[in-house]
Parts: structure tokens; C-alpha cells; sequence
């Protein structure tokens, strides 16, 4: 399995529009067995996303979906950018 | 929800024994509701631990349960060491 870890940093004061938007576009998309949004507790602004997909092939595919690529549009302007991204082979787990 | 993010070094060639007894040990832990293991792709010595649980409380409580503290136990000789542990406020998501 294809796993992703990421912190994304938010505009200011942005942070919990931007989860909303990231939890509502997320729900069900195809190959996507775990997607979990959290908060860092030291950085107001820090997002945590970690995810874990079938394949890498459907997490391309998950940014053709209409509303992955509508929640991209509405969260562009929210995003002040992105500090790390982790990508690693999944091997098991509870929660996939 | 509490979330911990972990980034552990097994002893050279003992990742694959490491993994194996993490994942037997875990996978019914009650408050636990993402518990996942996997592979660094730039080294080979590293695995990323990504948990999710109800509470603070469930994931201290854990660390008590006979499975986990056999597995400990286990798994401390082929440990090398801790890299590096997040943190985090999980909101939501898929997978939970």
C-alpha cells in the first residue's frame, strides 16, 4: 500500500476552514483506505494529513475526482504552503 | 482524538521482525482506532508508526495490556532507536 505523510500550512486564522474543506472532499474517494486530518498542537497554522491508498496509482487518481479537484480550487487561496511530505510502503495496521 | 506520529530505527536487517511484532500486537487495542505501520522508501532501517486514538488515556492505557508489554519486550532488542514523534489533534477523516 502507498502511504503519504504531509504538513501543510495554513494562512493565518485559516486553518479550520481549510481542514473543513480537506474532511468534506475526502470522505470517498476510490483506493483511499485511510485519510486522517489533525492539528499540530505547536503551530497554530500546522496541518497534519496522513493517508494510505491502494496504490499510487489511485491516489493520482483521486485529483480527477470533481470534488477532489473543486475542494482544490476553493482551498488554493488558504494554503501558505506545504513543509514536508513523507511517502512510505504501507505494510499493515488496524484502520485500513 | 490523539494522534501520534513516530518515526523508529530498527537494528540493521531487523526491520522486517520489528514490523512483524508490531503488527501482531496491536491490532486489537481498545480507544484505538488507526494504528499503522509502514516502510521508509529512503531507509532501510526506518518504519513510520501513524496512531490514532479516542484519548490520551487509551493510548497511555495501552502500554498495560499484556500483548503489548510482551511485545515490548520483544521488540526492544532489534530497536535502534526513535528518530523522531509528533503529536497531533486528529479531527476526522477516513479510516477511523
Amino acid at each position: 500500500m502507498y502511504g503519504v505523510m504531509g504538513k501543510m500550512k495554513a494562512q493565518p486564522g485559516k486553518r479550520a476552514d481549510l481542514v473543513a474543506i480537506l474532511l468534506d472532499a475526502t470522505a470517498d474517494m476510490p483506493g483511499c483506505r485511510s485519510y486522517i486530518v489533525a492539528e499540530d498542537l505547536n503551530d497554530a497554522d500546522a496541518i497534519w494529513i496522513t493517508e494510505v491508498w491502494d496504490d499510487e496509482a489511485s491516489h493520482k487518481a483521486s485529483l480527477t475526482l470533481p470534488d477532489v479537484k473543486a475542494a482544490i480550487t476553493k482551498a488554493r487561496p488558504l494554503i501558505a504552503g506545504f513543509e514536508s511530505q513523507t511517502i512510505t510502503r504501507v505494510l499493515g495496521g488496524t484502520g485500513l
